[in-house]
């Protein structure tokens, strides 16, 4: 969908924080990187080299990365002039933003001009067909979470990474705005109309071979009360083969809803399978992801520990460990 | 949401299946019609008085509901004639047709120039927030599917019949378009933006009386792999204190989904209230709806027998022996 390689913008990013999907980017496909853009004040750094838009394009880069976060809902001027030379010089551009790049005049003139394309990902590229429910051929691989935010894309784009230095046949399949600037390509799974959400899965994870594995992104949470309908599209158009519970240990309740204690690693396990089964009679909860980012080294490996001898399933972080245990438990 | 009362277009219905949207109305809502619409070729009839445009004016019709469905997807030259008399006439139009009254220049030119409004019922005319999850005064009952189309509609609507009989506080509350026609407002849940749907339902179904209750329309089933996304959005956003489980007993497999036999009434009763529960503890299963159209009166009261002694709960069908044994399960 995108074109690679990129350059990431990171504008004026106040801080790293800010700069999150550059760092999502650079993280996971470097090879698609060919420097980054900053301007004045900006405090983040992807380690990559700084450009100019005709230097990066004369490098070979198609498409600007928004890599960055804008504050207070307004594209500033200095942006948009970046953004407008991008245009002239050549390249696409892909953004996350909430502000559409399509909803700014100039910049839809500009590209009509110069033959560019502008990615606002955050919108539905594709009019999704209503689920068939079909089996199709090859393998998939979902994360559930025990509440949003906690590590699914992580998880997922770390098992595909293993994969791949396996030469398994892998393959990430993002469901939101970060995972599709990342990847190149996707589906923005909470932007889609209700009816079609299990269609839109399906269509993003169609047949393929045998021995191939989807890693599908997962998206909040079978019990969060916002976002539930989104999960269980995912959970049945994707039809898993497996599925990898995640974990946050430390958050004391669900995000965004103060009322709401997490669901036990337990209930989640069982709930996803039945759910999931009724599509895919073969569905097994594999393994479990646990963000252990708040916990010193010592503490990570005894919950781990722990939470492995109580659920019986091989238990990871793989930001951490990586994530070859969950990769061997895909058989 | 819609000015009653209504005149019913029936239009050149070639038969009564295709003018159900005007029979619900004139089941449920028959304070609300002041007459009915025909043109040449119909073959359907409420039994309402026959009437022109200008009578059903002068008799204080507000809308014209559009009560059937159209062949091919195409708005006839009559039905245009009808509509574009009916804006000039000073009456609102509502419709549940895929074509758009609003995509019709005559007629959003016609409605502008007289004042009038027009509904195109499939469309979210609201911004919905996103759920919060919060606890809200008065109870909630939402009908819950082993499978599509199994008679959820019916049933909520059944039930609050029976309630205003008994002067109890209750509301129907419509998250489809027909439901929406028939009663004047509500959300068309299926056309929300995935983020939104949970957020709608709790819009749909605010703070009220403690002792009122709230009939929500449910749609798809926990189980349908096209639609089950939308039917979470509506446990987690409506967060029920009683779910009544339908069941039509003579399908083979699933809508649309010719691999997939349904779910049991167990399985159904067990995955709705641990989901529901996890935002409302209180939460119980109270009761079966079962079509038992395909059945005989002997068949029908049979089968209703064996389910409440397998299931025990009280087990009826509304349509055929009244809703009086659901409305006495709330407590």
């Amino acid at each position: 969908m995108l074109n690679t390689p990129y350059l990431l913008f990171l504008g004026d990013a106040p801080d790293p924080l800010s700069a999150k999907v550059a760092q999502g980017v650079k993280d996971w496909r470097p090879e698609n990187c060919v420097g980054q853009f900053r301007q004045e004040g900006c405090n983040a750094d992807m380690g990559l080299p700084d450009m100019t838009i005709q230097e990066a394009v004369d490098a070979g880069a198609k498409t600007l990365i928004v890599g960055v976060a804008n504050r207070g809902g307004q594209i500033s001027e200095g942006w948009s002039s970046a953004f407008e030379e991008a245009l002239a010089a050549g390249m696409d551009i892909a953004s996350g933003l909430h502000n559409l790049l399509t909803d700014n005049p100039k910049l839809v003139e500009l590209a009509d001009k110069h033959g560019q394309k502008l990615f606002d990902v955050r919108i539905p590229q594709v009019q999704f067909p209503i689920a068939n429910g079909k089996k199709r051929t090859g393998k998939r691989c979902l994360a559930v979470g025990t509440d949003c935010s906690a590590g699914k894309m992580y998880t997922a784009m770390a098992m595909e990474k293993t994969m791949r230095e396996r030469n398994m046949k892998a393959t990430f399949r993002a469901t939101g705005q970060t995972g599709i600037l990342i990847t190149g390509g996707g589906i923005p799974l909470d932007a889609v109309v209700a009816d079609f959400m299990a269609g839109a899965v399906e269509w993003l994870t169609p047949d393929n071979d045998a021995d191939h594995w989807d890693l599908i992104e997962g998206q909040g949470s079978l019990f969060h009360a916002s976002y539930s309908g989104v999960t269980l599209a995912l959970v049945h158009g994707g039809a898993p083969d497996a599925l990898v519970l995640c974990h946050e240990p430390t958050r004391t309740h669900m995000r965004g809803l103060p009322d709401y204690e997490l669901p036990s690693l337990e209930l989640l396990r069982d709930t996803a399978l039945t759910l999931a089964r009724f599509v895919n009679p073969n569905c097994e909860v594999v393994g479990i992801s646990v963000n252990t980012a708040a916990l010193n080294d010592d503490e990570a490996v005894a919950l781990l520990a722990q939470i492995e001898e109580r659920m019986q399933l091989p238990c990871v972080d793989p930001f951490r460990h990586g994530a070859d245990r969950l990769v061997d438990a895909l058989s």
